[in-house]
């Protein structure tokens, strides 16, 4: 079983669909939330649901000092206050951000993985993945597993640490450059919400074409 | 053979790619440039790839008032000069605009399909295309055909008209909404080209997952 990999806020559906994906492919994965109660319950359903015991739950606090990797599916609203309060037990680890500004505008501002960057510069390492992957696909192993998942990080260790994390998953991994490309993966996701609403279907994803078939 | 398909700025890369898919597939290409005899040399080139007598070159201005299919590889620089000086040649006619604004940042900017839209407001129907897709894999046909065609207008009608053009090239054109996402296409180009860095290829391209499967 690998290093045990926490995920704040993740008693929502992106943090669920993350925590089920990791926990299916053998992480001890801790599900952190400001309600550890729920925390908790939600552990023991994708318990249920894999047939093992690979997750548990409990507090953010207690959730990113326990894991050497750390994901944050927390909403974007208030992200920067809960890291602020984690930023001890965040110190010297590995951060990876599903997060998006709401709404996913391309105007110019920083995408929420820069913000958390800023906040914890010197402090934890900061990348950023997930934001076009829908959680109904990661709820589903094996479903949507033709899209791939962008990763950013301003660091080229910290994105292949987060590449080799990430691939997991059971979804490919694509190196896409520092986090200020994580703007664009926002807007991408807005743009993926316009298309399933215009073809009927629900998790539209991305998938990048013509990179080395070794990559694949 | 379709009716006749007009490319204005179309003897650079971008515009030599969509003339060979278009001759390829049957349909009468037209050439437009600044410079008529350029567009006349690469129309011969192009007929001597494709051994066939498909496309032609000529001014963008008279390439504009002969087709009725209007496709832009303008540079971004100008691009809104030479539209201008051809709106009565455009007028009730399809423009699809591939230009792409430089640098591609989503920094809040209309994108320059927008800025054709607003030029062209009562005069022509305007949808942008082909902005993700490199002029390389263009002028490989059966070469990138796994990456999809970003389509976008205001109009869904319009959509409809582009993206039925656009599936002659052989890639799979997607709906993807209102003409504003085509800043969201611009800004993945760059992405695009950073990708392309990170892994030594040069025609890295998007396809969008989880579509209906008769949409393929």
């Amino acid at each position: 079983m690998g290093a045990p990999l926490a995920i704040l806020g993740g008693t929502g559906k992106q943090g669920r669909g993350l925590a089920l994906r990791f926990a299916a492919a053998g992480r001890s994965v801790v599900v952190g939330s400001r309600d550890p109660d729920k925390a908790r319950r939600i552990a023991s359903e994708l318990n249920a649901e894999l047939g093992s015991s690979h997750v548990r739950g409990t507090s953010n606090d207690e959730a990113a000092g326990i894991a050497a990797i750390v994901f944050s599916t927390l909403p974007h609203a208030g992200h920067l206050e809960t890291v602020r309060d984690l930023k001890n037990a965040l110190s010297g680890k590995l951060l990876v951000t599903a997060t998006i500004r709401w709404p996913p505008e391309p105007d110019g501002s920083p995408s929420a993985a820069e913000e958390l960057d800023e906040l914890l510069a010197g402090s934890a390492r900061v990348a950023a993945a997930f934001q076009t992957v829908s959680a109904r696909s990661l709820l589903k192993p094996g479903s949507g597993d033709d899209q791939d998942v962008l990763v950013f990080a301003e660091a080229e260790a910290t994105r292949r640490e987060a590449l080799a994390v990430v691939a997991e998953t059971g979804l490919r991994p694509v190196e896409a450059g520092p986090l200020r490309g994580a703007r664009i993966a926002e807007a991408l996701t807005g743009l993926l919400l316009g298309i399933n609403k215009i073809y009927g279907v629900k998790s539209a994803g991305v998938r990048i074409t013509g990179l080395p078939a070794e990559e694949r």
